[in-house]
């Protein structure tokens, strides 16, 4: 991961983008290729996502829009002078606290509709 | 990060939310984590983004919805049968070929609009 | 409809909004109203989407949503110089041209992915 | 506006499609014509965004994209069972009541937010 961070702003800076990457737009960006990743189950039943996901080409295709969401964050963290990887620490521990494992096994429901 | 998919992929065991964690769900989990980092920016100008972000707690805030997309996006490459970090590589790989440096450089165009 | 567009306008300029509403950040807002909108269905099976909208507070909370992404469209096409019933009209006469009847019934394939 | 209701209601009905108009799967697609939408200002600044609209096509495809969402959200109000513009009204009349006037005025602080 720490070479995947490198690489991903060596690949930037090569590029000149760091004028670009102000923290608003990779916020859009980061939603954009959300979307793009969303696209792929529009209008699927559950059987149909099987179906497709059972097909290398369409896992590739799927895994290249996660990856664009990826890179997009690793900017991002920089763009905002944070470390990526510890934030998703700090937030699954606070994860762990919102959702204590009694209460929250088995249930979808978010932290606050968790009976006490 | 490798340790931190690890615990990811625990949490998730350990509250049994495998069930809820179909790759349909987790897409539109990462469109809607995504649009919650985008909210903290909604109607700022780029100077008031800068003053937003020199507020320690707020930079706090915006990496805790950051952690959400790529926590979230650890759950969907489990899902999906992919390896996240892997993918991210691919995809350099190819946005390498598709945004040549002397083409790309200081331009934000995307590939199918930068001169041949 | 007309009445509504001239209600949203004055709620506007009676709040001096206007000089907040350029384009862009109406853009963001949709998307994020969209967003929460969708939110509403997360993580729940068809049958749990029924029995959650047979519950007329939460055909309520659903319908606020959707007022929302319409008050912004309606925003939006001012401060674009847009009309937005005409647009759909003739987006609607698009739409029409890229899925005839006798190829696009009983599919949810894309126009481009239509047999000829 | 009623009649275009009735327009996207029987383009739908003409092509066997309500079997696909759940609201979830709807709430999906609102959100994607939204990011479409977004798209289009992506990396812009706001000097950018006003050369970029001076361009009457590019106006006409920005239309295009709200189109989408404002059919989408008609279908979405069928498929639940509500007016969209009476949804529209209700809400407007909401927003009074959390943005009144004299403490909304010029800023674009949420209702939250908004000194007593």
């Amino acid at each position: 991961m720490d070479e995947l961070v490198k690489a991903v702003l060596a690949f930037r800076d090569q590029r000149d983008w760091r004028q670009f990457h102000n923290p608003k737009d990779l916020a859009i960006s980061i939603t954009l290729e959300a979307a793009e990743l969303l696209e792929h189950f529009q209008w699927k039943t559950p059987a149909e996502v099987e179906t497709f996901l059972a097909d290398a080409e369409h896992r590739r295709q799927v895994g290249e829009e996660m990856a664009d969401v990826l890179i997009l964050l690793v900017s991002m963290a920089d763009a905002v002078g944070l470390d990526l990887v510890e934030t998703a620490w700090a937030k699954l521990e606070e994860n762990a606290r919102k959702y204590p494992v009694e209460r929250a096994r088995g249930t979808a429901k978010k932290y606050d509709q968790l009976l006490p």
